[in-house]
């Protein structure tokens, strides 16, 4: 590899790792400084998470919300790319192990992001669709087509319904904006364009094991939310969790079995972790960082967003898994990294929490803001607003906006085609 | 399955199989007919061939050129869709097993199109990568832009050039398209987003073993073409076939070797048959039909389009694999089988041949009318205006201009997810 110019060599060199919100925040923020800087990661893309269940539900291409890093940092002159995995640090050597060989670094900036969590079991992560990345997202959106091809081959009214009863495990905002678009698909492609089976055929459940949906959020959002879901058909059951995913049943807690070809998981994630650090370094499924980014117990190497945990007096959990902090980390960092170029003294990182929101179907959303809460129309107005304005590249904003619209007027989801390999189950011979 | 309502019953039942030009032209044209149609595809969507090149090259979304057949034909009550794969034809039954059962049929419509022929080349079949289904330009599209990443992580030159290095076979218009689109993507993409790497160091060849390129059209077409495509930095090799293509080296018969990675094949395609019918019923790689499209020998089975050799004196092999023919005679069987419910004589299929085209890139193409031919910017217009209209929905036709515009405007191609499984060659290391 030959990542920079020899004109730049004298330059400390910051790897990061991982292109996810907060490693893009903090490369653009290093645009016009004395570092060269190396992003390494498995996708040649930038994901925009938020947008991902639009995917799934055929709303939006895959395009629409991934941007490859080239076009992003294009004519960043202190910037390199590098497509691969990586495997392990060597954090006494200054060195990360990758599978397309070794990179020495100054600075390492560990923004691996997060990843789903099963909690430890097993016949779930086997069987159910999580939805953290593209190519997940267009799984999902293959499977749901094609169970609804499935139900068109057979005659079975419980094979039909078990082809088409999606269950949706977490209430978070993933959860919610998941189930809430499945029954929107149901509302307007199943009823349009499969003639042949009866919309009632299919069922949307969601799960949540604590009392209420949207948790991160205030309770009266929560409560609207289930409140519309409930108004579009999703079933939703708080207070249950998964006992149980095998031979197509769902089992719950509260001892009811939906037979269903479909669990999507949703119900937690985790922080995706390097090999090669101490435990000491980490803390639950984080690397655990001091306020300046810097992991515990080690030089030169930071972490920012889902992967850190800055555990402090009043956030004895970290902060919250969410894009905001992931971006002002990235910003902090970079200012700090800036700084020291200067011999100006490092600032300590200070969340601001600007509100959440989540969104639920045409027309329904709810967005809490720190002195107030809101739903419906404007919510979801002033979601799709913001989701614009912050997606990557100004084509994909247009590529979206169209989209958006042209759902809205036509009721139509155009994004359909099965491309993965299909599965066909032989039903009954009849002409 | 239950394919039809039952009130349709007494209808004659017309099965289709292939939602091609040919298939979806004749189910248009049987819309108010007293017929029960079912279409059978093992996609779920229709495939616009002719802009597949721009899905592989990054011009265009996969889902800009695929359409659902349930969206085409929303609205049509004697329509049926059935998702899955032919299996064979038991004609005396007039039986089709499929994948997912057995469905009867009064008529059956042979509209399977066509496949790529390998000519019996096992080894090339296996190493190579055809582009005649949307998943196949989009594992070339993928190869294209991860073959960049690999070239970026060694520093040796001549593994550079053989990642690089891209051999397309075949001088008809999908090869020639091909091989211009990867010309453009390095002159622009390339150059801008890849500043490790020379854009000199992408090689692209066109290899022909006629003497001429765009055999279907007329020479000074063809030669036009190939001017085209020199200035653009292709190298063109007429007269020259592949001997062989083994341990990423592929063989010339003028004996040249082209170390490389990808060997794209657009040399030849071939009818799409389909088991169960006799030998004596085909001709060749295609079933022989007569001047009404009825398979030679065989009752209420008819083939249209690629896969329809219908010999006549002056057409001693057939019409030429094109969509137009497909649509002309989808269009010409729709109106025999109306005729035949009114007692009305069927018409013998004339093919009206109302040319051929070719786009090489930017401002630049070849168009055949029946009187003259022309080339240049004009005729890149005039292919760009009727690829649009030929484009199946409206959505698509927006989406598509859309992203043309924005390529022509920036120089740009914007779908560049690498969205398959990547291969990793590990290389040296250093930082």
């Amino acid at each position: 590899m030959n990542l920079h110019p020899t004109e730049m060599n004298p330059w400390p060199h910051i790897v990061v790792v991982g292109g996810g919100f907060g490693g893009i925040e903090l490369i653009k923020q290093l645009r016009n400084s004395a570092f060269r800087i190396t992003l390494i990661d498995k996708n040649n893309y930038h994901t925009f998470q938020p947008l991902l269940y639009q995917v799934a539900s055929g709303g939006l291409g895959a395009d629409a919300i991934g941007y490859p890093f080239r076009l992003i940092f294009r004519g960043q002159k202190n910037f390199r790319f590098l497509h691969t995995e990586v495997k392990q640090i060597f954090a006494d050597q200054q060195r990360i192990e990758t599978e397309a060989g070794n990179v020495d670094f100054d600075h390492l900036v560990l923004a691996t992001g997060s990843t789903t969590n099963y909690f430890g079991n097993k016949e779930i992560e086997r069987n159910s669709m999580p939805m953290k990345s593209i190519p997940e997202a267009l799984n999902l959106r293959s499977d749901l087509l094609e169970e609804c091809e499935a139900a068109t081959r057979t005659s079975d009214v419980e094979i039909q319904k078990k082809h088409l009863r999606f269950v949706v495990v977490g209430g978070g905002p993933t959860g919610v904006e998941t189930a809430g678009s499945l029954a929107e698909f149901r509302n307007t492609v199943m009823k349009h364009d499969y003639p042949e089976l009866d919309p009632k055929l299919m069922e949307v459940f969601l799960v949540e094991a604590s009392a209420n949906l949207l948790n991160g959020m205030r309770a009266q959002s929560g409560e609207k939310a289930k409140q519309y879901l409930e108004k579009m058909g999703v079933v939703v059951k708080v207070g249950v969790s998964v006992s149980s995913y095998q031979n197509e049943i769902v089992v719950l807690s509260d001892g009811s079995e939906l037979p269903s070809k479909t669990l999507i998981w949703a119900a937690g994630v985790k922080g995706q972790l390097i090999a090669g650090l101490p435990e000491s370094s980490t803390v639950g499924s984080r690397f655990q960082v001091d306020e300046f980014h810097k992991i515990k117990g080690i030089d030169h190497i930071y972490a920012i967003g889902d992967s850190a945990g800055m555990i402090t007096a009043d956030r004895p959990k970290g902060h919250p898994m969410v894009a905001p902090v992931a971006v002002q980390q990235g910003n902090n960092l970079a200012k700090n990294f800036k700084n020291s170029l200067k011999g100006l003294p490092k600032k300590p990182f200070k969340y601001n929490d600007k509100g959440s929101m989540a969104t639920v179907g045409r027309n329904k959303a709810v967005v809490d803001l720190p002195s107030f809460s809101f739903g419906g129309l404007m919510a979801w107005l002033v979601w799709m607003f913001l989701h614009l304005m912050l997606l990557v590249g100004f084509r994909n904003r247009v590529v979206v906006f169209i989209d958006w619209m042209w759902s809205y007027f036509t009721y139509e989801r155009a994004l359909r085609l099965i491309v993965r390999k299909y599965n066909v189950t032989p039903t009954a011979s009849e002409s």
